[in-house]
């Protein structure tokens, strides 16, 4: 009986778990502050929908758990919180706009395992769903910065490019339509295969003139106003154009929040998805450890449409949990203990222990979080248990202290003992507010 | 292209899923008062797992969903969260014990849809490993209660059998050992298919006289001390008797939490998992709406094992979110609004959108939930939206405010106003405390 989490997949015990929940917990927070609310969709779709064309990249069938069930439909487990969205939206057109939804959960892929690459793993996704107007992409990038700043990050990298640009440039050459996203997926592998290897799958393609041109073009990287500038020949088309103004106005925009110091213009940006049709983003750390973005996203304004909906403008980014838990634990970030219980009521002998239950009664009453004995331990290994645990503090109840009604609360870390009233340990801990 | 879920599936819209978070939260918070700590499995798991003998009862394979990979391994979706963490304490014997773990997660049952059933829902689940002390019955108990206190609930009724006492009461009949799964299998259809049905289906494995017995002694119920003298002669065998005295050591220990008021003795109790080994209970609400239990679970002190792990006590229990959550509707218990979004702040004209951000941004920064406009709409329509959304109080900015840093302050649904600075809306309002 294999006993290890199926290949890719992976057990999260308590003191993993307790660091993805508060990294979960202040996502959702940034989230609620923005005024986005909460959604979830199944875990399981129809592949009808995932597999829709136009929308998930070349292959998604080969990069998903699809399978059938047992009525014989073609179902698979959701890739991202985006398609699932977009189907609700469309299933849903009594949605007030914008719809302001975010999502924390898991998503599938039947990716081959590797460092850093799971079949399963947490995205946190929030969507704007419902105005065309670069507002929201401004916002967006405020969350996301603002996220980032409350874990303790300080130094981002924004890179940003418009689907539009893109669009624009293929436009003025020699390739149809049909082949666009074809080259925006050559594009995307510039970091995976090099110069090289996007000018060798360009070649069928293009003519040998038009791939050194957006060769030179996707290079081209820097503060918006100077590319935007140096490049203008580029944007003869009217999308092109279109998607010109459209960045400078998110960069207009972010000014307001105080952000538009990290935006970089990036033409080699495409992200890998075929359903976006705007603006589109990563955002990095600058950090000792290179892990690429920890957040993206983008302009799906023709997805809502795609699955009968409404045509409804849209835009929206996901933080990849994964990687910024990575770079927390390499540069040690993390505060969190092994536990979050704050107290160990022990019992002297065998006579207290329905007193140190009461005890323990009285604080959890209070939303401190309390352990007592359900071993039937004496008192030395209460301790040593509390102890090894992690548990900062120990109240302790024997015979005398029940008299007197003052408990020994010692402090596990420093040693320090001191005799108090229930009373008057809550007071100093302060009431703790029940999390709801 | 199918816009609705898949069959027996659910998407949860913002205001569905906001009093589903904050009755997840609630739970969450209480198992954290307890001491547990969260862990997380995957939803995939091999079905050697999931399948296997003595673990979830008859049918697994055709009650969940099961596929084959494209490794070809057979795989399925978890049916529920105890087997998968049985798994966990089996490869990891370095966890401290008691290992007190919750997990609040998606189970999936490939059961045929209908009124209250779904082939994706919530199971909250905490369980305390590594004690056979009935202390862990009594706090799971009292967390049961606990819990349904903090959403509102008065009146509960917890049914308490033992597997032990059922055994005992078998030992004594003609049956042979490897039927035993199967006649409490049958006992526990009672309230499905009636005394009849259950006379009829024990009549292929016990004799006449064995079945009147049988269904005389599953119909006992009551107070704990009444139940238990009169029917003492049934605990002839060694393994009744213990399984009486723990019963009464769990009456006793709950008494000491105040709850042994709502225990009730049901010999018809059986729980249908064949995993169960020791005291088996459910908690369920009186309510006008009889949804049955609403949480469950007992003692599996061999699973661990058949998973090969050391031996292992354990116990543990469940709640059925779906049906807590239909009672708290059915009683107008939520008081949750439809939007968690505390303020929107009205731009007055197209010259003020800029401080109306800034202002948004002050107040996310004392950490409260704030929105603004995106879609370029006037005064009339932002206050418009805000309203519908039902978004307490809106914060109007416009140029005179701008000038005199004073902001129209206005409650929407009174439609009282007043001229506040930020500082004082913050003062007013109390900085909320990032929620992590």
């Amino acid at each position: 009986m294999a006993i290890q989490p199926l290949r890719g997949m992976r057990d999260f015990l308590p003191e993993q778990m307790i660091r993805r929940q508060y990294l979960m917990d202040l996502i959702r927070a940034v989230f609620e502050d923005y005024g986005f609310s909460p959604m979830e969709t199944p875990a399981m779709e129809s592949m009808e929908l995932l597999g829709k064309k136009g929308v998930g990249g070349e292959d998604v069938d080969n990069e998903i758990y699809t399978f059938r069930d047992k009525g014989d439909r073609r179902v698979g487990l959701r890739f991202d919180l985006t398609v699932p969205m977009a189907r609700v939206v469309a299933a849903n057109p009594q949605l007030k706009k914008p719809f302001k939804r975010f999502q924390i959960s898991r998503v599938w892929r039947y990716d081959r395992p590797q460092a850093g690459r799971y079949r399963e793993f947490w995205q946190a996704d929030a969507d704007i769903v419902g105005t065309s107007r670069m507002d929201a992409e401004a916002e967006c990038l405020a969350i996301a910065v603002s996220v980032l700043r409350q874990l303790g990050f300080r130094k981002f990298r924004i890179r940003l490019n418009n689907r539009k640009i893109l669009n624009g440039m293929v436009e003025l050459l020699s390739v149809k339509k049909e082949k666009y996203p074809q080259v925006f997926r050559t594009l995307d592998k510039l970091d995976k295969i090099g110069k090289k290897g996007v000018r060798e799958e360009l070649r069928g393609l293009l003519k040998a003139k038009e791939i050194g041109m957006i060769m030179e073009f996707i290079e081209r990287r820097g503060k918006p106003k100077s590319v935007m500038k140096r490049d203008l020949d580029v944007f003869t088309t009217t999308v092109g154009d279109q998607g010109r103004d459209e960045l400078l106005d998110i960069v207009d925009k972010a000014k307001v929040y105080g952000i538009d110091k990290f935006i970089e213009v990036d033409f080699s940006l495409v992200r890998g998805l075929d359903y976006y049709t705007g603006p589109i983003f990563e955002v990095s750390i600058e950090s000792g450890k290179n892990v690429g973005s920890v957040a993206g996203g983008g302009r799906y304004d023709n997805l809502i449409e795609m699955y009968g909906g409404r045509w409804t403008p849209a835009t929206g980014f996901s933080f990849g949990i994964e990687r910024i838990f990575e770079i927390m634990e390499a540069e040690k970030m993390f505060t969190q203990p092994g536990t979050k219980t704050e107290f160990f009521v022990v019992a002297v002998n065998d006579g207290c222990r329905e007193e140190a239950i009461r005890v323990a009664e009285q604080l959890r009453a209070a939303y401190l979080d309390t352990e007592t004995d359900l071993m039937g331990r004496d008192m030395k290994r209460q301790l040593e248990y509390a102890s090894k645990s992690g548990i900062p503090y120990a109240i302790i109840v024997g015979e005398k202290e029940i008299k007197k009604k003052r408990y020994g609360f010692k402090d596990l870390r420093s040693g320090k003992q001191a005799s108090m009233r229930i009373e008057e340990i809550i007071k100093h801990f302060g009431e703790g507010v029940q999390k709801k």
